[in-house]
């Protein structure tokens, strides 16, 4: 009897929306009435734009990032500087990069992080390509944008070591309190690591 | 410099994902991202489901109900009691009360509640179809299973005047205390009405 009476069509909409991140089961129905209701200004151009976007949509083959251009708009800028490399986890960080405006170098997307446990080592990310382009000549300094977690720092511990004998100095983001964040509310890791490096007023 | 790297198709794409009742602007992007690593299990799919449910879901010629065949799933269910009809604002009530396995009988979507401050009046609804319905002979028993809210309620007293000519005994849900529902979290409202209604243990 449970949801027995949605047809097929209908149910195939609402089992493949339910996969998106954010979306559970119930929120999936929810968007599948949303859409059947905005079929021509919603509907049909979302179904047009996955498929465009699957179509155009591909890896940079310089740095990784998403583009329907090749080299990515941000390779293409000739503003931006060439000789600092930023290394991101996934493209969804550099967006999120880009968004505070916080770098005005290039980018180099790894594909995700080294975890042994999950069979995830250097060959399944962009780690030679890297170290390539950080030899070419070009590169002063590398960035290490990596997440502050155990994979995060075992993949920036990696590239340090594999970028050590070339002519750049590796960097990482600062560690501390967050802008407007409370210290209260903090965890005792970061406060520990905004005390150990902390810096004149 | 706000996200004008990124591609316009993979723009569009998260644009267009961002009025998904559910989704924001941010887990827009995490959706897309998403997508774009899952493009032959998932995105090509849902573009596929998309443009096939937009083509053949429509609103039962009945009753409202949203599916590819007409009458519905449920109008067409011979085992369904056809003298008690159960009537909802929306598709989607209809499918919590069809998983909770609750109503045996048929339904009526009206397509909205009345609002006179947004302008939806009776003719905005599927009124003069429910009372063509209630009139036709076969239906005993009409239950207005709308939400409990200022706009339900008065749609509930507005469908009791139009149907108190007819036949049929027109009945509503019972308001009191959920199912699992804690006394001290309800609102008072709810706990008056649950002691007004209360019954023999």
């Amino acid at each position: 009897m449970r949801a027995a009476n949605i047809g097929p069509e209908l149910q195939r909409l609402i089992d493949l929306l339910a996969k998106l991140p954010g979306l559970g089961p119930r929120s999936a129905k929810r968007a599948a009435l949303y859409l059947l209701k905005k079929r021509e200004p919603v509907m049909r151009p979302l179904a047009f734009a996955l498929s465009d976007a699957a179509d155009k949509v591909k890896a940079c083959g310089t740095c990784g990032n998403w583009d329907s251009i090749n080299p990515c708009a941000i390779c293409a800028e000739p503003s931006r500087d060439p000789s600092i490399l930023c290394v991101v986890q996934d493209v969804g960080d550099l967006w999120a990069l880009e968004r505070a405006g916080a770098h005005k170098g290039r980018y180099h997307v790894l594909g995700g992080l080294l975890s042994p446990l999950d069979g995830i080592g250097p060959n399944e990310l962009a780690i030679g390509a890297l170290v390539a382009r950080a030899s070419a000549g070009a590169v002063r300094e590398v960035v290490l944008a990596l997440p502050s977690t155990v994979d995060g720092q075992t993949t920036a511990h990696y590239l340090s070591d594999q970028l050590d004998p070339k002519k750049v100095s590796v960097t990482r983001l600062s560690q501390g309190v967050p802008v407007g964040g409370e210290l209260d509310y903090l965890d005792e890791g970061t406060l520990a690591a905004a005390m150990k490096t902390r810096r004149p007023a």
